[in-house]
Formats: C-alpha cells, sequence, structure tokens
C-alpha cells in the first residue's frame, strides 16, 4: 500500500467536520489509510497572528454562512454553534489516547463529537463533555476520564501538535499525501488527482 | 435570460488569474452573463485588517505552492511574479472605461493583463504598463492613456469599488448570482448546483 493521507483537523473546525465523514471513503477508494492527526488550531493561530473566522470583518458573516450552506449541500446536520470556537485539548486527548488503542473507534467518537458540536450544538470543551459523548459510543468512559488526566496522555497530544506546527500545518482540514499538502474542504478533487497522477 | 454572474477579482489576485479563462464559459454553459466587476483588494484589506497572503507566516509559503500548483494544474503560464502584490488602479480604471464601450474587450484585456503579470512577471501596476499591455491588444492606446487622467473614469473605479464593498465583497475571486455569494476559485461546482438546483 502507497504511503498514507495524514488528514489534520481541529474539532473546532466546521471544514473538518465537512469532510469528516467522507475521507476515510475517499482514502479507500484511493488505497490510502488515512491518518487521523487531531490538532490545536488556536496554537497555530497565536504563531500566524490569526483571528478566528467569524471574528474578521465583514468575512465572519460570510463564514458562517458558508459552513451552513456547505452542510446542508452534503446533508450533515449543522448549526452555528455558541460558544464558538472552542477549546478542543480536552477532546484531542481522548482522541490519541484511543487512537493507540484501536484507531477505528477513534475515528467513530472524532465523528460523534463533530456531530455533537457542529449538528447538535453541544459544547464538547470540556473533559465531561468529551467522556458523555464517548459514553454514548459505548467506551469505557472510567477508563477516558483516567487518561484525560494522564500526563501520558498530555504528552502525547503535545507532541502531535508540535510535531504538526514543525511540518507547517497551519488550517483545517489540512490533507498531506506523499509529501504534498493541501488546505481546505473543497480540496480533495486535487488530492485524488495528485495521487491518480502521481503529481502533476 | 436569467440574472447574471457577479464577477470581482483584483488583478493582483492569483486565484482571479485561475478563475479568468473559464468564466465566460461557465457562465455561457449555465445560461447567465458574466458581469466581471474589479475592484481594489487593498482597499478592503484595510477594513478587514487582513494582510497580503504571502505575508502571512507559515501560510505565506503554502498559498506560493497553491498557486504554482494550481496553474500548472489549469494548463497556465505562471511564475510568482515580483514585487507582489502590486496596485491595480489603473488596470481596473482601463477595464472600466473598455467595459462601457465594449464588455468583450474589456475581458480580453483583462486576461491579457492577468497573463503579463502571472505569466509572464511583468509589472502591470503603472499606467504606462496597462498602456503597453493594451497596446498588444491592439486597442487605442492614446484615448486608454486620455480615459486613465480623466476625472469620470476615476470616478467610475471608485463607485465600483464603494458598491462591491457595501455589498460585503472580501476577497478575489467571488462570484454572486441570484444574490448569493461564493468566494474562491475552487468553489464554481457550488455555483454550478446553485444555479442548476435553484439553491438548496
Amino acid at each position: 500500500m502507497a504511503g498514507p493521507i495524514d488528514y489534520y483537523f481541529d474539532f473546532s473546525s466546521p471544514y473538518g467536520y465537512l469532510v469528516c465523514d467522507d475521507i476515510d471513503a475517499f482514502g479507500a477508494k484511493h488505497g490510502r489509510e488515512v491518518v487521523w492527526r487531531p490538532f490545536l488550531l488556536g496554537t497555530v493561530f497565536a504563531l500566524t497572528g490569526q483571528t478566528p473566522l467569524v471574528d474578521q470583518p465583514i468575512k465572519g458573516d460570510y463564514y458562517k454562512r458558508d459552513w451552513e450552506r456547505f452542510s446542508k449541500l452534503l446533508g450533515l446536520p449543522y448549526q452555528f454553534p455558541d460558544p464558538f470556537p472552542i477549546s478542543t485539548v480536552a477532546a484531542a486527548r481522548a482522541f490519541y489516547w484511543l487512537w493507540d488503542q484501536d484507531p477505528k473507534s477513534a475515528k467513530d467518537l472524532s465523528r460523534a463529537l463533530f456531530r455533537a458540536y457542529f449538528g447538535e450544538n453541544r459544547n464538547i470543551s470540556s473533559a465531561e463533555a468529551v467522556i458523555e459523548v464517548a459514553g454514548e459510543q459505548g467506551l469505557d468512559t472510567k477508563a477516558l476520564a483516567a487518561a484525560l488526566q494522564d500526563q501520558a496522555v498530555k504528552d502525547r497530544l503535545r507532541a502531535e501538535n508540535d510535531a504538526a506546527i514543525a511540518r507547517g500545518v497551519f488550517g483545517s482540514p489540512i490533507c498531506i499525501v506523499d509529501g504534498e499538502m493541501f488546505w481546505g474542504a473543497d480540496r480533495l478533487w486535487q488530492v485524488k488527482r495528485w495521487i491518480e497522477q502521481g503529481g502533476w
């Protein structure tokens, strides 16, 4: 099997939500494993000087409309969540803890977290909220609660986040395949071409 | 014929360049006139607090790569121009002067200006440079030189630019069709769906 698609996203990113349902099928269709890599967009924004999208004058309203419209086109439940954006530290820690045991479950939990936040307007920023969603997925909530306090799990996310930044990841979603980076929920057609043609 | 597609762009916008060759064929295919509306992105950036894309830490390098890659995919000649970005006041004034006489010629001149800047690394910011490109297109350079000094032509661009800002235009390219705004060189597939389905 050829190299994986590294799929970087933040759980508070609407454009990440828009891709999360389809990215694995996309990878499978093109014979590529998809390695999910949640990171903390806020730490990147601090480096790039960006502000949250909805806080940007004039553009903010467009983004809100785009998320609503794009979700509807894809048939995904969506409402603009309040608060937005949120801290996704707990969600990302839960992800890596689970990923290291069972990647499929980690992806399922991710989709459930995304849907809780953007589809049901549930604030998933706290450890308690993440544990609640995990419980709904039939996961071991007691083990997860302990993991979220575990320094090793905290270090795991920190290392992933540092690696993402070192790799130049600056937005969500970003796919990296064969060393090539593609940013945005509307660029999978280019990722597809890149894979099929081996670049251009 | 149904309402037009308003196509907003700045002559210094790589993503505008990427769309300029295809937008009219796109409109014709969907039974829509395309009204080209160059504006001055710099005046919008002053309002939104944005900085030129290449000046953005970390993201700047991605943009440069994206423009090169995207152009190559479309088969468009491209090199990262120096200087970048540039003032496009003269180009936009020339456009509206010509548009009011002959829209087709104004579109042809626009494509030639885009190609001179992004395809041939010619700095098209000065009136002289715009006149030169216009001359290569067989246009009346003497009349254009006079027009670029004409207060009425200056006012024409100012009014267009103010109207664009009033309409919420904040980036390049932006298409507005049936009152709906779509931003980006990679969103024509959504414009197409919007037209075909009458929204969704």
